[in-house]
């Protein structure tokens, strides 16, 4: 959205002298209070002021940008996650190459039994472990994943902004969703959230088709 | 940006009827045209509503994601690109594996003379390709990338969204950046999109910090 300069200017004026009422905005300007009432609607309304009766106007602190960014927040976790890809910590790093190509993913979760996360591995996991060995039909998943309690995951109603954040700020290419497991002992893998579904979302944002 | 039930109704009216004037809508709404002043501003300067002089208002057929879709059009590839990684036809792959890990990136550009475009190649390619070879050093990277026609590509003035969208259609997960070469044969490889680069703008956008 953008601002007209009058109403730019009506914010800087806001933001200095705050709270102000609208007769003492349209003094300052030379105007009307009736032709201020447009753009002090305007600004309350998407959010840039707040008002509260009989005291004025606030300046909101929130930019342009930061309005957009509440519009992000509001996309969650639950809606966004796809279906996560898991293997054992039997399974051998030859097999685990031959899931991640079948199903098309960068990322498996290991689990155990009543599918409870115990870690995690990546293409680069495997692609380190296959230039180093010679028969990757014998070494188990379990040998090079990362282990829990050192995996980064997100839960069902949290932001797909957060996700996103935990994404870039732990340098990994997917979080596993988790729930609390119904045993009460760990927890259990219920979706993926990856940098692919995070370029679909900003596809869609974008009015675009996301596949 | 959130449109007041007046607003929303306000916008069904011009939707079905428009062009309408700002009397006429007050008049279905039994409400005086003042009232309306301020919904009829917002709604036309935030871009949901056109209006014409001596004609009335319009629907400008914009919905709030598309106002948003408009804000992300503007963020462009040559805002947000990061420096290329290459490496030559004739680097083996294992010394394509030993680059992509030191310098932590999942696809490598392959150039020749100028550093013109010849092929790329993906984690996932490497990681096919050392499943079935004992020697790695022997075979070149010029084998098992994916060769030009066949590279989707995006270029400086293209929009973010725009490439990200590219990333989404072709199931990749980096893009080169190319201008023509000035010998007039190719394209030279400028920059790098990739699905993190679209992930930290997507956290930025909500307000977060991407490192």
């Amino acid at each position: 959205m953008e601002l007209s300069k009058r109403q730019e200017t009506i914010l800087r004026i806001v933001k200095d002298e705050g709270p102000i009422t609208g007769e003492q905005i349209a003094e300052k300007l030379n105007l009307t209070r009736a032709t201020l009432r447009p753009d002090l609607a305007i600004l309350t309304m998407s959010g840039f002021l707040d008002a509260r009766p009989r005291v004025g106007y606030f300046y909101s602190g929130k930019t342009g940008n930061q309005l957009l960014g509440e519009h992000l927040r509001k996309l969650s976790v639950k809606e966004y996650k796809s279906v996560p890809v898991v293997c054992q910590e039997e399974t051998s790093v030859y097999d685990a190459i031959c899931t991640m190509f079948l199903e098309d993913v960068g990322t498996l979760f290991v689990v155990r039994e009543g599918g409870i996360l115990t870690g995690v591995v990546s293409r680069k996991d495997l692609l380190k472990s296959s230039m180093g060995t010679r028969d990757l039909s014998s070494i188990p998943v379990g040998v090079i994943m990362t282990r829990m309690p050192n995996i980064v995951s997100c839960e069902l109603d949290e932001s797909l902004l957060e996700a996103a954040s935990k994404l870039i700020r732990n340098q990994v290419d997917a979080l596993p969703v988790v729930k609390d497991a119904e045993s009460g002992d760990g927890v259990e893998v219920v979706g993926r959230i990856t940098k692919t579904t995070i370029t679909k979302a900003f596809v869609e944002l974008g009015g675009g088709e996301a596949v």
